[in-house]
Parts: C-alpha cells; sequence; structure tokens
C-alpha cells in the first residue's frame, strides 16, 4: 500500500550539484529560498522571522533502491544499512533540515539558513521545531 | 506534480484511538513495536540496542486538508496555520517521532520507547538521531 505525497512548493538555492552540497546545513550551506504553492498561504501565516522549522524535502535526485552505503559517501567506511544513516538515498528519498526563517520576501517566499537542499528540490511538509527537543 | 511514498512498515502499538494518544512521544507513550516489510532487511541490518532513531510516519487517520489549527487541540488558543504546528492535520501528514531502541524481536521487528503513534501507522522512513542535533 502506498501514499501520494504532494509538492508544496520548491527549495531555490545557489546549490546545483550533489557533489557541491554539504552533507549537513550547518556545515557551510548557503541561504536559500522557501518558495511555497499560494493555495499553502493558511499554513504559512503565522511564521515569523526567527522562527526555528523543521522542513522536509522529497531528495528526487536520490537513488531509492538503494538500501546500504559508506557513510558520507567515504569508501574507506564500511557500508551501513541507510537507516542508521543520515543517506539520500533510501526507500523513500525524504530530507529532514533544521533551518531558520531570516527573512519573509514575500507571501510564500521564506529566505532561510542552514539548508543543504539543491536547488528545485520538492517541499512536502513544514513543522515547528519544539525548545530541547532532538527532531 | 506529486511522488508515490512507499509503506515500508507499520507500528504495533496499545495506542488504538487518536484520543488516546499523547501528544508528544515523550509525554507518557507505551512501548511500541515497529514491524517492517521483509525486503527492508539490509536498511535495517546495523540497527542496535540503545540507538536513537528518527522515525517518519505517514498519519493516515489526519485530514490533509485543514491548514490551521487550535494548538493542542485546545480551543482556547487562537488558530495557528499548520506549519508553525505539530499538528497530525496538514497537507502531507508525515509524523516525526524520536525513539529508542529498547529491543530487537525478531528480523524486522524492532521494539521502542516514546512513541506516540497509533497502532497500524504507516513506516515511511526511518534515520540515524545525529548527536548534538535537534532534527
Amino acid at each position: 500500500m502506498n501514499f501520494v505525497v504532494k509538492v508544496i512548493g520548491r527549495v531555490e538555492s545557489s546549490l546545483q550539484r550533489r557533489e557541491d552540497a554539504p552533507k549537513q546545513g550547518e556545515e557551510g550551506a548557503p541561504l536559500a529560498v522557501l518558495v511555497f504553492e499560494p493555495e499553502m498561504q493558511e499554513a504559512l501565516r503565522d511564521i515569523r522571522v526567527g522562527d526555528p522549522l523543521i522542513l522536509i524535502t522529497w531528495l528526487d535526485r536520490a537513488d531509492r533502491t538503494i538500501l546500504s552505503v559508506h557513510p558520507r559517501d567515504d569508501r574507506a567506511r564500511p557500508k551501513r544499512g541507510v537507516f542508521s544513516t543520515r543517506s539520500q538515498d533510501r526507500p523513500n528519498p525524504l530530507g529532514l533540515h533544521r533551518v531558520t526563517v531570516v527573512s519573509l520576501l514575500a507571501p510564500g517566499r521564506l529566505q532561510v539558513s542552514d539548508l543543504e537542499a539543491l536547488d528545485q528540490t520538492p517541499i512536502v511538509d513544514v513543522k515547528a521545531a519544539l525548545p530541547g527537543r532532538t527532531e
């Protein structure tokens, strides 16, 4: 049994290629813009500058058939099952990113820091980051 | 544009109804069992007792048409756009849970603590929880 995940927006970023992107957002990611579909306006209405958010993306350039990987693409490290890693290659390539809102550029356009996702990556969900919580 | 998310397993829990479930896992959730599809074995192979994991579920009893909610179902609190909350009602009802592996019951069956998801909730992804990281 399967479900359909709707694309509710896209990432705009200067990161164009997988090999250019940092492995995690705090490892030197540039500012990026989240561009949402117009019908998401009501869901976005309480987001403010400075809010920490959990962004969930669909990593559309990942390989969904891969079940084990060398961590951080380092071939010197033994392969691990992908569920013990943060590899983007996995059966459902969901990307999990903690970002901070830097500015509200226009309705449905949020500038954020610490996002390692590539340009045009689909956005599928946004959640409040809970204080003191680790996910 | 949309994507198909595959159900890779199910939650087994004593929580049967949405009104019985705690809002967050650390608010008194019972032990639960994650039961994976047999073809996920390779992806699971490095998971050990004690591992902290990020579990992503598909909250199949949520309402995908809802864009604003009273936080924590408290009608005394003003409505907020769902992207500033952890409501399960949202356009793509992805559940984000930090759990700890308590025991390995059998191949593809992991007992975990701190999971507030209802019985039979579909599982869509599992990731390593990164030390010191907040998602």
